[in-house]
């Protein structure tokens, strides 16, 4: 269906609803829980009668306005059923099952991945975040921007788009910014608490894979890797690894970057990133994964020895 | 002299001269090097004889336009040298003193600590980028902004602002990075190149550094440390430590991180920084040094061991 129609319809069943629920996907990063917690204060504005709902999060977002209103479960049937930032039906949390007893179910995202699940979708593929997505909404629904759920929507914005980083950001993205910081947004303060901080077990666990990583095919493929006993030791929490598969991409003359996670015995997780001209999903769907061309990742059980030579093996072959 | 009838005289001067030379400060960043390139293709717009003189820097400039008119020295008489984001006449790459024997010296900068050396002087303290300041003044002159010039402002901004991350960056950065997009500016190929990559021996000596953080005052002080050793080891070049200092601060519960670089026997040169209430320029003080508050350096000539007790004794008092 045209999207701009699908748009209109999301709008109509909002303004229609009098009970909504927000839902996010699971191990909510910063634009699961900022667009979540600007959506509930935007239809709050609106007088909606609004519950919000996502599994633990980072502390990092300790300073968001409303967290005390954030249930973990909720088991009432709702007007609308809103999931945001989800891209499957399976990665929703929703404990209870109650998402798809709603009335109308609508799903908000920006992964181009997302596989339509809601009754209603709006999936915007080359955003940079969910949150800036909800710019356009908010719009169209006659929410006013306040500071609270610019904090919401920035959080999300520079966490999904490595601090301005990617190639998503557009236009509009610097320009709300902008206007954001008229409104009083506290940019870099968000940027600091949401994107820079480390907790310490996250800092440990990458120094050790930062400081293992070898080098392959003359330096052009960087490759490290975590054990479930670094974890342990490090005490790192789920989530703890994120970002590690980079270090190895920023070094000068590395194309491919290779990361293995072990998840279980002779069982690792591998993300991969290339620079400029390595289609890693290739490689990853030698393993049975996927993904796109500078950013792909495949399950492989095998021992670490044999995992890295095979990874090496194939990598070097389309350098 | 009210900053904006100084504005006005180098308006003046500039628009009157018909050769012009463009100095920086030694060891040019990207912000040096991205504004005297941007002013360099600006003036040549105007159809001025310009000469454009920096000292040898990074490669992960190699990008930017027009690198071969860069000069190392020049020995002509100007109508108007000017120098750009460069604090001091100490610090200006000069090596022919030519910049002084022009009819008129102008110096445009965007360090709060500038000495005002020369005739004419426009320093904008709280700007992120000598670039950014320059927009205003290529406006002022006329200059139509083009991808070209435009990616040598990006340059500058980008990696003086860490990333749109200082509190420095203000709604209108964030707007001229909306309309450098509009104009097909690469913002965030010119993000990688220009911030992100590190050379093998930079991301070595920052791993050394990193993997050898120790904490004290209950994680509340992160220290390290680099030697002469380590920087031939790694074959670490002038400014290849710059940043170590930042990965203890973003640790979380860390409010202090000190950073020891041996620049001669028995002589450390340390920077520290502070997240939120101490006055690390205090603590540099104390030790002959100076600074911001959260941002400070001084020099010890003692040995490590020494060096590091005296400076976490005197920080956890202030603590």
């Amino acid at each position: 269906m045209n999207s701009e129609i699908e748009l209109d319809n999301i709008i109509e069943v909002i303004n229609k609803a009098q009970k909504i629920a927000i839902f996010t996907h699971v191990s909510p990063d910063g634009d699961a829980v900022g667009s979540s917690l600007a959506f509930y204060l935007g239809l709050l504005q609106l007088k909606k009668e609004v519950s919000i709902v996502t599994d633990e999060f980072s502390r990092c977002f300790g300073f968001l306005p409303h967290l005390v209103d954030i249930q973990r479960e909720v088991d009432d049937c709702y007007d609308v059923s809103i999931a945001l930032d989800c891209a499957t039906k399976g990665r929703l949390f929703d404990p209870k099952n109650s998402f798809g007893r709603s009335n109308v179910t609508v799903a908000i995202d920006h992964h181009a991945s997302n596989t339509y699940f809601a009754k209603l979708n709006y999936v915007e593929g080359n955003s940079p975040a969910t949150c800036k997505t909800l710019v356009k909404i908010f719009k169209r629904l006659g929410i006013t921007l306040t500071k609270e759920i610019g904090s919401c929507l920035m959080a999300g914005i520079i966490t999904d788009s490595g601090g301005f980083r990617y190639n998503t950001v557009d236009d509009e993205t610097f320009e709300f910014a902008a206007s954001m910081l008229d409104l009083g947004v506290d940019i870099s303060d968000i940027y600091y608490r949401t994107f820079d901080v480390k907790t310490k077990a996250q800092f440990q666990l990458s120094t050790l894979a930062t400081s293992r990583i070898k080098f392959y095919a003359k330096d052009r493929i960087a490759l490290t890797y975590v054990t479930l006993d670094d974890m342990k030791k490090t005490k790192a929490m789920a989530g703890d690894h994120e970002g590690i598969v980079n270090v190895g991409r920023n070094i000068e003359g590395v194309e491919v970057s290779v990361f293995l996670r072990e998840v279980d015995k002779e069982f690792y997780r591998i993300s991969m990133r290339s620079n400029d001209y390595v289609d890693v999903s290739e490689v990853a769907s030698l393993f049975g994964g996927g993904g796109h061309s500078r950013a792909a990742g495949c399950d492989i059980h095998e021992n670490l020895d044999v995992a890295i030579k095979k990874l090496v093996k194939e990598t070097t072959k389309v350098l």
